[in-house]
């Protein structure tokens, strides 16, 4: 029998195929086509408007690098901020941190939390947890009146296409800036060097322009998003995400890691010689 | 029209495609089937057996942090050794250094030269260059009676399928290591951390038995390897690559890179905890 593969493509120059052996779920919700597949090496995806999301097997890498590096910056992060990451695994993660009191997790589309419930209770079981505080709803309408609301906001996005494209503006990061305390930093998907360095750029000198005094890009690598090495935004109103790194933070925490560590916090602001060229006249870790 | 695709299978869990106009060369050597496309958005890309090789557009990547790491951690570089790397990339980056004297490079296809000559010369050129030996020999069989000839090592093969499978095999190593100088580097083409890690453990703990001082594992990151992580094997006689790497060197240089300085050389033996508690037991870098 001839496997089946949802195929995925990549700026028009490389395609990706991943062979599955069965659709889990699939619903055309207000917003976006949700499906799940049972995939053969990957464990079950998470695929939106037919760009892959999230999934079983390498979902660990993505969530704790968007949640630990700030969270281990942060003195005091009591009070998070997600926006998106409706599959949980962000959440997840910064849940693992004592000393976040309430974490307030805006979503836009209930089917995507539904369809990980089911389907991904690897990152979806945190919607039992007692501090998670789950809003369905649009995640820049959700910010307009915060004032010095959130110690971290992590914006947990799709890319800018759908109904992930407000999260990119201009006034959605002005928001941001306003709803972060005096120390706050947020952290944003952002693409990856190879594709997207142009916009990268852009949204650096957009937040530099609207006040935040550190900012940088940063890196992991995954199995799942060609071209494998991809970034976070890295944006904070005081917090230096090297010089105020404090390893023994990470030891005292005994959270149990599978990608992040101390080491990998600092070498993941390292950027390839083209990258640093790039940057450098903005100033950018 | 409909766009024409190579595509290419990893580890039967995905599929990559790389939209393509033109076949530039195509030829069944003694040893393999050679091709060279050009492509829509890699430039030129070689390919053997149906595995992509190189490409124009990133293979300063690969060919950098393959001679950069040993070639500036060596004191005196002065004889180095290239089993494989037949499109010239590698051994263009080795003659960037200039204590280097004599760079022999062994390679078992001819074809894959002339291929290259003709539809890669941004890494052929190189074979114009005066300290540049190249041989057409078998690289197992070249190895087998050299004592101390070589301050540096480097093993540009393909993966352990087809022609490249002896260049993975203990007396291999054996041979290499008895053709290093007393202070000498083995540098190897190791697959990833994400699909190849139990194989990477074995070569490791080989090169160990063999009696080399300072192994590791580093990384780099790349567009057209899935998963985008890749990694080189490192074994060394004597040299620590963190402990005995010198920064200044790499700016007296004064060599251009596009990928590889010095902060890329450190962060490059960082490695993820999943992949950090496989290899602490072996004491790897």
């Amino acid at each position: 029998m001839k496997e089946k593969h949802f195929f995925e493509n990549h700026e028009g120059i490389l395609k990706i195929g991943i062979p599955y052996t069965k659709k889990l779920f699939e619903k055309n919700s207000k917003f976006q086509n949700v499906k799940i597949l049972k995939t053969k090496g990957y464990g079950n995806m998470l695929i939106n408007d037919n760009v892959i999301m999230t999934c079983e097997r390498d979902e660990f890498i993505y969530h704790e690098m968007m949640a630990h590096v700030p969270l281990f910056l942060h003195s005091d992060p009591q009070d998070v901020l997600i926006i998106g990451g409706g599959d949980g695994g962000t959440a997840r993660e910064v849940l693992k941190h004592k000393k976040v009191k309430n974490c307030i997790m805006v979503e836009i589309d209930s089917t995507v939390v539904k369809a990980c419930k089911k389907h991904l209770p690897q990152t979806a079981s945190v919607f039992k947890h007692a501090k998670l505080d789950l809003r369905i709803e649009e995640g820049t309408r959700f910010l307009k009146d915060k004032q010095k609301a959130f110690d971290v906001i992590l914006v947990d996005s799709s890319d800018p296409i759908g109904p992930s494209s407000l999260l990119f503006g201009k006034n959605f990061y002005k928001n941001i800036y306003k709803a972060l305390k005096a120390e706050g930093i947020v952290i944003a998907q952002a693409g990856n060097f190879f594709y997207n360095l142009t916009h990268q750029k852009q949204s650096l000198k957009m937040c530099l322009d609207l006040g935040f005094k550190k900012i940088g890009i940063y890196s992991y690598n995954n199995l799942t998003y060609p071209p494998g090495c991809w970034n976070f935004l890295f944006a904070s109103k005081k917090i230096h995400p090297l010089k105020d790194f404090k390893a023994q933070r990470v030891k005292q925490s005994k959270i149990k890691f599978q990608y992040y560590n101390s080491d990998i916090h600092i070498s993941s602001f390292t950027k390839p010689e083209f990258v640093k060229k790039q940057l450098k006249l903005l100033g950018v870790l």
